[in-house]
This record gives C-alpha cells, sequence and structure tokens, in this order.
C-alpha cells in the first residue's frame, strides 16, 4: 500500500521541522535551551527576501474549491475564499460567512508540509490555460500511470461553480418543488451559484465581471487557486503546487475576474475529506500571509516553501482546547502586526528606510514646528512656508459629501453662538455691539480666518471672558465720560500690534509646556461650561414660562388674567400684557403669571434633539442598512437629522416656543453708530497712549484662548497632515482684532468646543478593503472650505430669516449640549474619571493602566479635578476676566506634579516637560552630572550612556527595533558587561559586546542609565 | 559546553513527537496520509484515564513566580496566576490584568515538552516541606556537583512574595520618596505586596487566609506551583517537575491557603529570562487544562505526562500570525467544549452514563408530561403527583432579594391592570362589575392560582376577549330583560364543567401543535397590544387634556373662560366647569376647552419612566460598579428605580397628572348589587340550560388563551426544572370561574406579557466562579410566593391608597410600554424581522441562517407578519371576542407551512409538528412506505434505515456521539457502504462495516434514507 511509502518519507521530512523549531532563533522567543544561532530557514527566508526588494509582490486572492458530485456529473464548487480574512460558503444558508480568523489545526499545517515535500512543486511554469498546465503537473510526478493521469486530468477540467453573493429570488412554483426534504439538502439551482461553462476560455465571464467582490480585492491582486477533492480512483494523494510565470486568467477558475498565479492541487483516495479539507484551509491561510505569500512570490525552489511554512509555525499563536471552542469564529481584529514589522527580520536593508517614514506620515515632526531658535519673524515664516504648498488641496479636498453635514452642524453652532452672544454684548454694552454686529463680525472674521490662517480647521467665536472684559469696559467709559468706540478702537489696536510682537518673537514657542494634563483640563473645562450653560438656558426656560402648577382642571373658570385701570377710556380688555402694563395698568389674575405648556415643550425639544443626535450617532455601530447609510448619512447627519426631526415636531405641535431671530435688516443695531469708528477726536490724546495698558490684558486674554485652543486642536490624535501654524494664526487674530476694532464689530478668538466638533464632523476613515479588515482612522479632512462656507452663511444669515425662524431655541441648545457631552469623548482626563466608579476586574485594559499603579492614577485624576473645581469656581467670580490665563495657572501645576509624580508616571499619563526632554538630551551630550533634584544620580559609567543615547537614536520606530536590535547593533566601544534601560522597551536591556546582541530583556536594578527618566512620547507602543 | 548534550537529547525526542503528530488518528481531524490507528500516545491516555474512572480529580489553582533580584536578595514573585484562565502581574499597573485566554508560542511547548523528557520527573513523592522536597529532586539527577545542589537550593527556598489584590493607600511622605524614577521602576513596597516570612511554615500564613481570592476557587482544589528563575550558577537548565502523594500546605508558598500537589521548577542560565517565561506559562496553561490535569493526576512515569503534552498539541487551535496580533488579550469565550467531552475520546464505559444525563438536567422529558394516551383525568393526576414533590421548595426558594424587585414589578402591573380593566368593565356592565370587584376579584382568582395552580409563575389577569364577551352579554340581557348577573352565574358554572371535561379528557395535548411559530406569533401580537395600549393611552391624554397651541404669552390677558348663565341667582364667577355645566350654564372663553401642562407632563413621566427602566436594565452590561450592585440592585430593580423617580419628578413639579386611584372602601362598585349572586330566581328556567352556548364560547376563550401563555412561559429557553401543569391550571381557571361567578367578580386567565414579565424578574444566572468564567442562565426561581404576594398585595391595595395616589397614571402606562418591548426581546420571530434591515454581511451568526438561505427566513418571516396583520385587524373589529380562538388560524396556517417549506428547514426555523415526529418514528420501525406526500419516497434500503434508527437512538447528547461514534460503532448487519444522513450531524456520513468507523463527514447526494427529513428538537446543537 502507498501509505506506507508516504509515510516513510514523512518521517523524515518531519524531523527536520521539529528540529529547527529548537534550534533556530526566533524573533520573538529565544530558545531556551540553545544557543542564538541563525536557522537555516531564516538564512534561506533572508537570502530569497532582499533578493530584489524594489519590487512589491501582489496582494493575493484565494479561492478554495472542493470537488462535489452533482448527480452524477463531478464539479468543482467554491468552498472558501480569503482576501486577508477566511469566508466560507454556508452550504444550507447558500451564502458567504462573515469573514473571520482562520483558526488551523496543527496538524494539518503538518500535513501540508509533508504535501509539499512529496507533491510536485513547479515554479514559474509558462501557462496560458489551464489544461496544458494540468498536464505540466505530471511531468515530475514519475509514478503516475497514464490511465491515472488522464483521469486526474479529467478530474481538475470539471466545471467550477462559485457562490454568488446575491441570491436570485425564485418563484413560488420553484418554492413549492424544492420542498421535499432530500432535494433541499442538496439543492444547489443555477440561479443561486454561477456556473463557469468553459474552463479553458481565456476571457472572463459576464459572471465573473458582474462581481461586486471585485471592488473589494486591491487592483494587482492576482489569484491563487486551492483545488481539494476525494476521488475513487486513487491511492495515495496527488499533489502539485504550482507557480505560474505570468499571472493568467484560466476560464472560470477563479470567481472574480483575477489572473491566477498559483494552483495548489491536492485530490486523494476517499474517506478523507475532513482532513484534505483542512489542508487546503491552511495553504489558502498561508497564501494571504504577507510573509509567506512573498516567500511564495519568490521561492526558488521546494526548500524555499517549507522555509517559508516553518518562519509560519514559528510565529503562530497557540490556543489551548480547553479555553478556547474550535468552533467560534474570531472576529478579525482592530490591528495586526504588520508586515512590514515581520519582513524587517529577514532584510538588512529596510530598516534604514523605515526609520525615516514611520516618524512622519507626510507630516512634519514638531521639533521642525516649533525649533527652539527664535529669530525675528522666524516662525511667521516658516509657517507661510509650510502652509503654502497645501493652499490648493485646501480647497479641492473640501468637496465631499461630508463637508456637507459639517458646514450645516458648525453653521447652526455659530448663529446661535452668535445670537446668544451678540443679544449679551448687546445687553452690556447698550446695544452699540449687538445681534446685528455679532453675526457681521462673525461672518468677517471667521471667513478672513479660514482662508488665511494657519489652521483653518479652528472656528472664531466670541467667547465668554471677552464678553466680561467689554461689559467691564463699557461701564468703565459711561461713568469716566469717554467715548466708549473710540476707546475701544484704540485697546484693538494696540493688542494688534502686541500680538505682532508675539508672532515676531515666535512666543508660540510657550505652547510646548501645555501638555495633556493643561490641554484636557482646559478643554474638559470649557466643555462643562458649556453643558452647564446648554441646560442653565434649558431651566431658564422654566423660569421664563412659569407653569401653574395648581392648575385644576375643573376650576378653569377660576383662572384669568384681566387688566385693571381707572382710567376707563380705552377698552381694556382687548389689550395685551404689554400693552396693558405700557399705559400703567395692572393685571390682576390667577394665570396673569403662568404661561402654559412652553416649558415643557422646550423641555422635549431640547431633550429630545440632544438623545435623538447621540442616538443616531451610535447608529454607526448598529447592524443596520449598509455601512455606507449608517455612516456616511445617519451618522454624519445625525445632528441634521435631529435638528430638522424636532423642528418638525415643534411647527407640528404648533406652541409658540422661542424660535431662533435674526435680523432682517443689514444696519448697525443701535441708530447712531455707523459702520466705521473714527479712531481720532472723542477722547483726550492720552487715552491713545493708556489704552496700552487693558490691550495687553486683552493680549494675554486671546493669545492664551487662541494656542491652546489650537494646541487641542493640533492634537497628535487627530492625525493632522498639514502641520500647524500658531504663528501665522496669532497673526491674522491680531490683524483681525484691528479690523474688528476699526468697525466696531466684537473681538474673536479660537472657540474651543465648536473647532472641536468641526474636527469631529471632518473624520475620516478607510474604506475597509479586505473583507473583515477593520476600518482605520485616517485623519481629518483638512481644508478650508468648510469654514469659508460656514461663515459665508453666517454673512448671508440676513436673507435666510424666513426660514431659520422656524428652528426653536431649545433644539439648539440641545445641539450645544451635544457638541459639549461630544466633545468630552476622547479625552483621557474624561476616562480615567470613569475609572473611579469601575472595580478594577472591569476597567478596559488602557495602556496606562498596565504601567501605572491604580492609585497613582486616581491620584493624578484627583489633582486635575481638584484644578478645575478650583478654576470653575474662579470662573463664576469676577475672576472670570483673566480666565485664559489660568491656564498659566494649570500650567505651573504640573510643573509642580515633576516633584509628586515619577516621571515614568507622567511619562504614561501626561507628556514631559520640554526642560525635561532638554535637559536629557543635554545630559547625554555633555555627559556632566544631573542636576535635577527629582532624578537619582545616573550610576552608570560613560559608556552606558553612550550605548543608551545611541539606542535612543536607532528608537523611533520601536516595534523594529525589538525584531533587528540583536542583528545591527553598532560596533562602537562598549564596556564588559554594560545594563542600559530604555523605556522604548519598558525593560532593562543587556548587551553583551562579544555578539553585540539583546541578550535578555529583564529588569536589573541598580545600573540605570539616566535616559531612564525620560522617554520622549514617540515610543508610545510598548513592545513586549 | 552542555547546550550541545541537550540539543542531541532533545532532537531524537522531539523526532518522535512529530511522526506522531500525523500517525495519530486525531478525534477531530483525520489524518491525510497515514491509515487511521490509534497513537501510541491516545492509547497510554485512554490507559490511565480509564484506570479508576470513578474519583474525580480535584481542579488545580496554578500560580506561578519568577526569580527575582529585590536589592541584593533573591526572592519568587509572583507573574501570574490560573484558575481557568489566565491573570497577569502588571508590573507597573501593581494589579492583577483581566483573566484572558492563555495565548502560548508552539516553541514555548516544545521546549516544555523537552525539559520534560529531560528533566527530573518525580511522582507521588512524600513531601512535607519545601526543603525536604528540594533535597529530593536531585536524587534523580546524578549530574548535578554538591556544590550546584546547595545553591539550587538556596534560591528554591528564597522568600515569596504575592500580588495581593488591594493596594494600600501610602502617605503623602512616600509619595515624595517615590517620585524619582529609578527607585519608582525597582519599586516594590511591602505595604503593596505580601511576603511570607517562613518558607517552611506548615500552616497558612494571616495573607494567605485573608486573601479574598479563595472564593473565586472551588473548594477541593489543589495548588500546582511553577516557579521560573535565571540564575549565574547554572550553565545548562535545571527543570523538575514533582507530583506530591499529599497535596501539602507548604508554607507561604502559594498565594492562597490551597495545599499543593505539583511543583514545577525551571532554573537556567542567565539571559533567557523570556524564554523561561513561556515555558512556565506552557506548564501553567496545561496544569489547569481539565485534560492534562487528569493526565498529570494519574499519570505512572514521564511518558504519561509526554503524552499529555501530545494530545494537549493534537488538540490546540492555531491562529495564523498575519491575522492576528499576538499582543491581543483574548477575552475568556462564552462556552468552552465541555472536559467531558474531550475525556469521552479516552474513555469506554463513560459513554453510556453521559446518556443518562444529558438530556435531563433535572427536568421531564416532555413526552413524559404530556402522554399520548389519554386515560380519564389521567393528566390531571400526573399534574398534581409532579407538582407535590415541590411543593416545600416553592415555598423556601422565595427567599431571596430578588423576589422583593420581582413583586413590587408585577404587582404594580397588576394593579394597573385591574384598574384599567375594573373602568373599563364598569363602563361596559353599567358598573355591576367595576374598579372595586376588579381587585377583589385580581386578588382572589390570582392568590387562589398561585397556591394552588400547577404553574405558579403564571399571572392571572383580565384580558380584553372577556371584556368584549361582557359587553355583549350586558347589552343583550338588557335588551331582552334578562338578569346579567344571574345568567353571567350560569355561564361561569357551565363553563368551569366543560373546563373540567377538557380537563379529565387530557384535552391539554393540543398544546403539541402549538410551534414556535404559533407561540411566538400570539407573544408577539399581544405584545403589540400592550405596547400599542400604552401608546394609545398616552396619545389619548393628549385629547383629554388638549393643548392650546395658540396662546401667545403677550396676549394673557385674553384667555378665560366664563360661566354664563341667565338666572343670576348665584355667583356664577364661583363655580366650578362641572358646577357651572351642571347648573345649566355655558362656558365661554378662550381658554374653556384647554388644559395646559398636563398633557407634556404626562408625556415627559411616560416616556421618561420607559427610557430610564430600558437604560438601567442595560447598565447591567456596563463597566460600572461591582457586578452585584450592577445586578442585583440597579437592574433587578431598575423599574422600581424608574417609577420612584418619576413620581419623584411629578411630586417635585406639583401638576395635577391623573394619579392611579384604588378604591379605599370595601363594597361593591353598585350600591344594589351584593358579594353573592343567588343563582335561581330571576330569569325563566330555559337560561340556565340555554347559557350553555355562551358558556362554550368562554370556555374556547379561557382555554385557548390559558394554554397559549402556559405554553410560552413553559418555553424551553426559560430553563424550567419543576415540570408543567397544563391540566391543574385549567382545572383550578374552571374553578376559579364558577367561583368569580358566584361572586359577581370578572373572570381571570392567564396574562401572556405580565407572566412573560413575571419570569423575567426572576432569572437566575450563576455566580461565576473562575474568574473569566461567563455566568450561565441556570433558569428561572420557580416558587409560589412572589405571585401569592402580588395578589395579596393586591387585595390590601385598599389600605396601601395613600401611597398608591401618588403614582401618576403616565408612569404606569411607561412600566407598560416597557413590559411589551421587553417581551418581545429574545423573541426568534423578531430577530428575523430585524434581519430584513441588516445587509448580509452584518447579520448575526444566527444557526439557522448557517442552514437555511435567506430567501427562505425571509420568506417563513414575511407569512408570519402577514398572519399577525391578519389578526390584527380581525382583532380590530367585533371578532375580537374570538380572539384566543385564532390561535387555532395560526395552527392551520402552520400545518400549510409543511407544504411551502421543506421539514429540514422548518426544524431549524420552527419545530416539527407531533405528526411529522411520529410518523418518522412509525416509519422506522415499520419500515413501511413512505406515506407523506412531501416527502419524497426513500432511496435507501432496509439496512440504512436500520443504521438510521440506531444511530438516532444513540444520537440524543449529538456532540458526544461526534467524538466517540468511530469507536463505538455496533455489531449488527451493514451493507457493503451505507450511507445515512443524519441531522444530528448535519451531514451524511459514510459508514465502512469493516473498520465501523464514521469516515468520512461528507454530504452525498442521492442516498438520502427517510429520517432525514424530519430531525426532532433536542439535536439542535449543531457539531461541525
Amino acid at each position: 500500500m502507498a501509505p506506507v511509502h508516504c509515510r516513510a518519507t514523512h518521517r523524515q521530512l518531519l524531523t527536520h521541522t521539529s528540529e529547527r523549531f529548537v534550534e533556530s532563533n526566533q524573533p520573538n522567543g529565544h530558545s531556551a535551551f540553545e544557543s542564538p544561532e541563525v536557522s537555516p530557514a531564516a538564512e534561506r527566508l533572508r537570502y530569497i527576501l532582499n533578493e530584489d526588494d524594489d519590487m512589491p509582490t501582489p496582494t493575493l486572492f484565494t479561492e478554495m474549491d472542493t470537488l462535489q458530485r452533482e448527480g452524477d456529473e463531478l464539479e468543482w464548487k467554491e468552498s472558501a475564499r480569503w482576501v486577508k480574512f477566511e469566508e466560507k460558503v454556508e452550504e444550507g444558508g447558500e451564502r458567504w460567512s462573515k469573514p473571520h480568523v482562520s483558526t488551523l489545526s496543527l496538524h494539518s499545517l503538518f500535513e501540508l508540509r509533508t504535501c509539499l515535500q512529496t507533491g510536485t512543486v513547479l515554479l514559474d511554469l509558462d501557462g496560458y490555460s489551464l489544461p496544458q498546465i494540468v498536464g505540466e503537473m505530471f511531468i515530475e510526478e514519475g509514478m503516475i500511470s497514464p490511465d491515472l493521469r488522464e483521469k486526474i486530468s479529467f478530474v481538475l477540467l470539471r466545471k467550477h461553480r462559485h457562490q454568488t453573493k446575491k441570491p436570485i429570488h425564485r418563484s413560488l412554483a420553484d418554492i413549492g418543488k424544492s420542498s421535499s426534504a432530500s432535494e433541499c439538502l442538496c439543492y444547489l439551482s443555477d440561479s443561486v451559484t454561477t456556473r463557469s461553462m468553459n474552463d479553458i476560455a481565456d476571457s472572463p465571464s459576464t459572471d465573473q465581471l458582474k462581481n461586486k467582490f471585485m471592488k473589494k480585492i486591491p487592483r494587482d491582486a492576482e489569484a491563487s487557486n486551492v483545488l481539494i477533492g476525494e476521488v475513487d480512483f486513487l491511492n495515495k494523494p496527488f499533489v502539485a503546487f504550482v507557480r505560474l510565470a505570468q499571472a493568467t486568467t484560466l476560464g472560470g477558475l477563479t470567481e472574480v475576474p483575477v489572473p491566477t498565479r498559483f494552483l495548489f492541487v491536492l485530490l486523494g483516495p476517499q474517506g478523507k475529506a475532513k482532513s484534505y479539507n483542512e489542508i487546503g484551509r491552511a495553504i489558502a491561510t498561508l497564501m494571504v500571509d504577507d510573509l509567506f505569500s512573498d516567500v511564495a512570490y519568490k521561492a526558488r525552489d521546494r526548500e524555499d516553501l517549507i522555509a517559508g511554512i516553518d518562519e509560519f509555525l514559528d510565529e503562530v499563536i497557540v490556543l489551548p482546547p480547553g479555553e478556547w471552542d474550535p468552533k467560534i469564529r474570531i472576529e478579525p481584529p482592530k490591528k495586526v502586526t504588520s508586515a512590514d514589522k515581520r519582513k524587517s527580520v529577514f532584510s538588512l536593508n529596510e530598516l534604514g528606510q523605515m526609520n525615516g517614514t514611520a516618524g512622519g506620515g507626510g507630516g512634519l515632526a514638531e521639533d521642525e514646528e516649533m525649533p527652539v531658535q527664535h529669530d525675528f519673524c522666524g516662525g511667521l515664516y516658516r509657517d507661510i512656508k509650510r502652509k503654502l504648498p497645501w493652499l490648493p488641496s485646501d480647497f479641492y479636498e473640501g468637496f465631499h459629501i461630508q463637508t456637507i453635514s459639517a458646514v450645516l452642524f458648525i453653521y447652526l453652532g455659530c448663529i446661535t453662538n452668535a445670537i446668544t452672544f451678540g443679544g449679551l454684548l448687546g445687553d452690556a454694552t447698550d446695544n452699540y455691539q449687538g445681534v446685528m454686529e455679532s453675526f457681521l463680525g462673525t461672518a468677517l472674521a471667521g471667513s478672513v480666518f479660514c482662508l488665511f490662517g494657519g489652521q483653518p480647521l479652528i472656528i472664531l467665536s466670541s467667547t465668554g471672558p471677552i464678553l466680561i472684559f467689554e461689559k467691564l469696559l463699557f461701564d468703565f467709559s459711561k461713568n469716566n465720560n469717554i467715548d466708549y468706540m473710540e476707546l475701544r478702537l484704540w485697546i484693538g489696536i494696540h493688542s494688534c500690534l502686541q500680538c505682532f510682537i508675539l508672532v515676531a518673537t515666535d512666543a508660540s514657542y510657550i505652547i510646548k509646556y501645555m501638555t495633556r494634563f493643561t490641554e484636557e483640563g482646559f478643554s474638559s473645562l470649557i466643555s462643562f461650561i458649556f453643558i452647564s450653560d446648554a441646560i442653565k438656558k434649558m431651566v431658564g426656560s422654566f423660569k421664563y414660562y412659569p407653569i401653574n402648577t395648581d392648575f385644576k382642571p375643573d376650576y378653569v373658570t377660576a383662572y384669568k388674567c384681566e387688566c385693571l385701570l381707572n382710567v376707563t377710556a380705552l377698552d381694556w380688555s382687548q389689550l395685551s400684557k404689554k400693552e396693558c402694563l405700557k399705559y400703567g395698568g395692572s393685571l390682576v389674575g390667577r394665570s396673569c403669571k403662568y404661561v402654559p405648556d412652553l416649558a415643557l415643550m422646550s423641555f422635549i425639544l431640547f431633550f429630545g434633539t440632544y438623545s435623538m443626535t447621540i442616538t443616531l450617532k451610535k447608529f454607526k455601530f448598529s447592524r443596520y442598512f449598509p455601512t455606507k447609510v449608517r455612516k456616511k448619512l445617519i451618522s454624519d447627519f445625525s445632528i441634521f437629522m435631529s435638528i430638522m426631526t424636532f423642528v418638525g415636531l415643534d411647527m407640528l405641535i404648533g406652541l409658540k416656543t422661542p424660535k431662533l431671530i435674526v435680523p432682517t435688516e443689514f444696519k448697525p443695531t443701535r441708530p447712531d453708530r455707523g459702520w466705521i469708528v473714527m479712531p481720532f477726536g472723542k477722547n483726550p490724546w492720552w487715552v491713545y497712549l493708556a489704552s496700552f495698558v487693558p490691550a495687553l490684558l486683552v493680549t494675554i486674554l486671546i493669545f492664551m484662548d487662541q494656542q491652546i485652543s489650537a494646541v487641542i486642536v493640533n492634537r497628535k490624535e487627530n492625525k493632522l497632515k498639514k502641520g500647524c501654524g500658531y504663528h501665522l494664526d496669532l497673526f491674522w487674530v491680531g490683524i483681525l482684532m484691528a479690523a474688528c476694532s476699526f468697525m466696531g464689530l466684537p473681538w474673536y478668538v479660537a472657540a474651543t468646543v465648536i473647532s472641536i466638533a468641526h474636527i469631529d464632523s471632518l473624520k475620516m476613515e478607510s474604506e475597509s478593503s479586505a473583507p473583515g479588515e477593520q476600518p482605520q482612522f485616517l485623519g481629518v479632512r483638512e481644508q478650508r472650505l468648510t469654514g469659508i462656507l460656514v461663515f459665508v452663511l453666517t454673512g448671508v444669515s440676513i436673507f435666510l430669516a424666513p426660514i431659520l425662524k422656524f428652528i426653536p431655541m431649545p433644539v439648539l441648545y440641545g445641539v450645544f449640549l451635544y457638541m459639549g457631552v461630544a466633545s468630552l469623548s476622547g479625552i483621557q482626563f474624561w476616562d480615567r474619571i470613569k475609572l473611579y466608579m469601575m472595580p478594577s476586574k472591569h476597567q478596559p485594559d488602557f495602556s496606562y493602566l498596565r504601567h501605572v499603579p491604580l492609585r497613582r492614577v486616581h491620584l493624578f485624576t484627583f489633582i486635575q479635578i481638584l484644578c478645575l473645581t478650583v478654576l470653575w469656581i474662579l470662573k463664576s467670580t469676577f475672576l472670570a476676566i483673566i480666565f485664559p490665563v489660568m491656564i498659566l495657572g494649570l500650567m505651573v501645576v504640573r510643573k509642580m506634579l515633576d516633584m509628586v509624580f515619577s516621571q515614568h508616571d507622567l511619562a504614561w499619563l501626561d507628556d514631559l516637560l520640554p526642560e525635561k526632554e532638554k535637559k536629557k538630551k543635554e545630559d547625554d551630550k555633555k555627559k556632566g552630572k544631573d542636576k535635577d533634584k527629582d532624578k537619582k544620580k545616573s550610576k552608570g559609567d560613560d559608556s552606558e550612556e553612550e550605548v543608551g543615547s545611541f539606542i535612543e537614536a536607532l528608537l523611533p520606530p520601536a516595534g523594529l527595533v525589538l525584531y533587528s536590535m540583536h542583528l545591527y547593533l553598532p560596533v562602537g566601544p562598549l564596556s564588559d558587561e554594560c545594563r542600559v534601560c530604555v523605556f522604548a522597551f519598558r525593560r532593562s536591556i543587556t548587551l553583551t559586546p562579544t555578539t553585540r546582541q539583546v541578550q535578555s530583556p529583564t529588569w536589573t536594578a541598580g545600573t540605570v542609565s539616566s535616559n531612564c527618566t525620560s522617554p520622549t512620547k514617540t515610543w508610545s507602543t510598548p513592545v513586549w
């Protein structure tokens, strides 16, 4: 019997496998028993993978077909496919399973290895049609009789039947027919699966071309076909692995019109179908493995392929059978180890290359944007230089459906803000600046800033501190008989000049000191203010429209409100409330001070808008509707849809809820002022100079408010690609200060919450390519179009008044509430607050929790909460005017935290302050004494530090180094046994000078070099 | 150097491993290349695992300690532990990681195998203390010099430091101290980890005893300790595996006071810590593997252990490196393959044993409860016989905190229902039956039923059809001058007798024909009625309290309502609306027909109660608060908390919303009737007889309503253990009919939605034992106490009126809405409706979707929707009176579905009708011709069917058979090659008579035996 022969070969070959299992020097786990040396398999791979590196191999689409008997005919039926993850044909369900991780058995992998060792392997075969290729398969296999050859060829050339995605609905007659059980079981109608009628056709069939699955496969993809079947005429398996010299379309072999490059055939005697099937799944999984597919493309011989399997086996992850059920289909993970990382072990020349690209991604390193040297206007110059090349893309990248939803959302936010602040400013300045000025100013400042500013994603708006300043200034002018508008103009001019000075001196360098602590503290506070303002407004409507809680329906006759007056010349009963009071009447009656329904209706509108928006936003994660509808339509337009719904509800019920009223005429709110303020004439000359002092306060206000918002917008998490422009931003804010002052319009500065909302509404996700792959957050649609449109719309709102007047204010307050809540999400500070309420075993697996003790995390959060509470209290007093300056306070607190927390903890919970990083670098350079009192004196000697800084220089793409460091360490002088602690590794590493290999990644106390204390943030990926 | 020696041994041994990898006949994957024969490893295991089967081995708790250098001292520090899943010490975070599945590398498993092959293995060592055990370790290992022995002993006897769960908060002084980086990194304070001071102590330390983790470990557990370390004095690894003859407490070795049974030691030269660590994790994972731990307990020698590893390797699940990131910690699965299933491969005598227990679980097979034979009162007798033994437990099992929440919830549901139906009945019968009668009747009928009924989880209530019947009956009596109450009494008496007849004839057998289709259709319909009623009531309040949408706050003076009348004797302005109308006045004014605020407030209360309940119910799945608080307090009491919140809100606002008003005096609603209805005297004699006819309708109504509700309550998903009591239930319903008729109270029957709510509020979940194990749904707290308490409370509601009057009706309607929505969840029909809106790739992995084509599923759902629509329309007409009879209609439709759908599809989507199952069985027995027109004539020959029915007899514990069938097939006559299709396998199986093994589980068309068409429901677990 043949099996004996097979087993013998087998045993010899597998002996080899298992040996190299223990002998080889694995990248992710050193052998415990053998001295590290490169295994023959790894050596082979290194050779072939480095051969010609410049040409990337195409992506492989793998289809597995199994041999089935349909009546008396044999045919190949598609049973699974792989782009990256496995999709199985569910026979009964006549459909594709969800993409899942291929779980294999160890056994099938070993059997596959044997298959490749014993079977036919044809590499770079010149194949043009399936019959020819099948014919070539028998050249190597000498033992096959011509009779068998013919039979095998016959089987291999049977028709292929593919599983198409769309089921075709059958008529009722068909339904009746298929109701019998036996027919149903083997039922495979032509309408459901497509049949390629001619296997030797060269051009793709219409079925193939129509297949929509094509769009999930990359353009350059090639196919690998796995054919598995049991036949009755064989008594030992027939195996062939074919690589074609050129990818060729082999008729209806593949479900999609993708040319075939690889062919794996396994035909065996009957009775082992399940086992064959598993082998087929194993080779298919291997073919879509990034590393193995590279090997398959570049293999010179059979042994290279075996080496590829061995490397694959080295890296597999094993799940214990008692802790996992093999029946569970594992959902594709959010992220997998990148192929490059895995390949880098084998390629010498790729490391340097990757060092260059890993950090950037098109963006600029922070140091480049904010250099330490302060040359005159250098920052501004660099900002312009950086921004200019992006200018065209700033416009054409705006043409996208998402822009519409973003514009609508931000527009509504902006006009609500304009009306709110306009009203408040009007009250504060006796209508010198009213709603009209607010609209005009918002439109002017916003559009100019979005057109020319450094960071067009920032939305300018009036802010609280400016409002308070204006109020104080107006009162001061009134009491001292100084002309308010003229004084304000001079303050604006001074402030503008001061901004220029700040720009010229690169003062924005201060943002380097705004760490996550400051940034998140500030943005949380602003969010809380937004939330509390929205709720306050809502509660206010209960005061504005008091509810008559004593109302008894039966005593409706007792509720009335009459206007009583002694003079009876008029028909008092016809007078309205206002008229009555105007003419000196008094209102008498039990219903006078109540307004029915409006308060409750407002509440319903407010809360309804908020919760509907939240619900629709979450709808993105539901299972309903196709992904496009969910994401592009429902989630992106959630705010718009909520507003429309509740505007509709409000119109339906028809109550007189307070509506959004915008000015309809283009004229100053106060008739006695024009559109231009004259600089001279109304105030004494010394006022022009003295206004320098209040201008200083305004400048600080504006500077802090602007820059912290910019820092928040430029957060690393947002993955902005076009760089920041702190200096340019400030420059334009200064100019707009002056311009607005001349026109008597309010002053504008970056608004944190609306800017965050702007960014959130422009987030891009990758359209996932391979089925099962998770969409990745790609960044933000950085462009100037949305901002400009928002402010142009704001400007023309005067003409939109007839439409806008249908929008009830409570709906807009609901939007405000949503904005506040949404800008809190994704903030680490907020996550940490939630940790207080979670028992530790339920806490999410945040990386900082793995590295910082929980009580330290809680302490850090507690300090942050304390700071915010103090700020909140200060904000409620007259000190609100210096509110942005309080950011300085936060920065001081952060500085003091250096004394409470170790730099290790701070590196995880926050960023490190620049002087720590700088000092570290200086220390490294000068090898001087460690002056920092928080840091213990380094015990390491000079050579240690040298190695330390060398490793550090190597490190940025942290993961890479882990794999490659033991191969490529420097040739410089090393002490006998030096230990260096590197944070990227989060462990200490022992370097031996002889082998220059990282021997043991264990922690060793007492020999910590100084560079342990300040990891830079870029290495945040924990390696082990 | 030693490694060379080590490698040599190694190579030889691993050769053996890899060979058996391919040679062995695996249970879940047959070798493709070798003929199936039992491998030596499996042979070994089968021998030792069957040795003494009766004694189950204890559960193992595994702790892994690694050697650390603390200053100049060495000590063992706990680094991970396993009860079932792995928990890792997160060094930096100073805490335990979440329990996760141990992902191992293949490499470490191979290395472990080598370790066990080359290292010391001591089995059944008489150990009493650690030093003695360590001493014994060197007996086998001849090559170790005395000097080394001493050093190894020294290291092994170092102190053990355990990770305790609770961090101790340190003073601020300490915080300051630890802020330096280097100290922090190696910081391990005594306050955080406990240190066992004396390793040779025999009694557990206080730290051990205080450890709360103990409660997660089973009582009989024993410990296995894994000690891993690198030392500088060894140049080859020292490995020892020790099994003690008796589990012994070895001082502070283990974190918990659990005696140690196993000890694994691995000490090796420096530089390989990571690799050692992985080996330690591998052995630890093996030790908690159910199968390997059995092997470890029963192993006779080293080879048995190796065989155990080999078997483990055979079963491992392999994840490809390109599709999974090893850094991801895999959450424990909901269910894992049971250990028994895995062990059954090796044990001959366990199969039969398991066959017996797998089906039951304490419950009774359905056939036993509902036998086919109809002996007089046999059903009732069996019901009583079944129920009687549970009687004591029906009371003591009710003492649980959950009872309180259930009682409050159901009580509120019941009185709301009583008031609603009482009011409607009062209107319909001119107050012959009013709210008072409704309360009294509910209390009486409910408590009697819960005390004596067969299924005390059923809640009796008035239902819609009865209400309509009463209305028609009252109108009929009034028009024909027949005394209503007397006529009703006679109908009740007749109906009671008819019920007795139904009971005596076991008519409840009809429930066998109520499949999932009927059951879910009916319960969905009732739920929809509940939801629509709740919403109707809510909308009604907008009509009852009309909103004045024209109200303009400024024109408050224009809104009044005056009472005008010609007669001026009274001060009309003081009259209320009702008084005014009473005295013939007319109301004039713009506010007369409006009621402010109440409608909107009602809406807020209604919707608020509903959404808060839903939110709190979902809170169970959140991460906040400890599990107990979340589940027992917030989730179980969610309805109560929501009601309290909104009652509070209502009181706070103080509006006159409609409140729950219960009668406060114990007297009939109508003063002219007493509490007893006399049977004779008011109507002519023929009425007594003629009332038989309407009674028939009532009986059918009650029978159908009662039994379908009972079927829904007794659903398999509810895992009821005490069996059902359809006959007994009907008996008591009959008695209560008569009793209520005599007292002139409404008639009561099982209420579907409230009964479902009752069951939902009494669901039990297992308290998960091992960390990471998912809690399992155990069943329902079946007892009589909650029901009785609910109805006693209903009875005394008269005295609770002062409290109940604070509850606004909208809040209760909100509860009704919740009840309706909640009873829809978990219904397959509802899941299938949702499928319409999901693209197929997002659909959940329902098992029926894997086996039935989506368009058939959709068709089935569509028919169901159509049926419900027709029923809904009928319900809205006068036909509502025969509503429960429509269930018969549903059953007819279901019968017709046999013609549209194959039995295969129906078995997945629904249950099979009894005649199908019966017919199948009869067919199997008689081997007669297939008469069913839906079924094609079986093509198989007799012997095929014989095998079929044999397999079928074997099948019930389906999963088991999969593994064991090829070992234990019958010795009866088999055809040369017979193929049998068995549904439990969902594939066809080829049986070869020679080996009697299931050779190939592939589908083969054309040879389907008749038993393919009607799978019984018990085999619903898909095996592949």
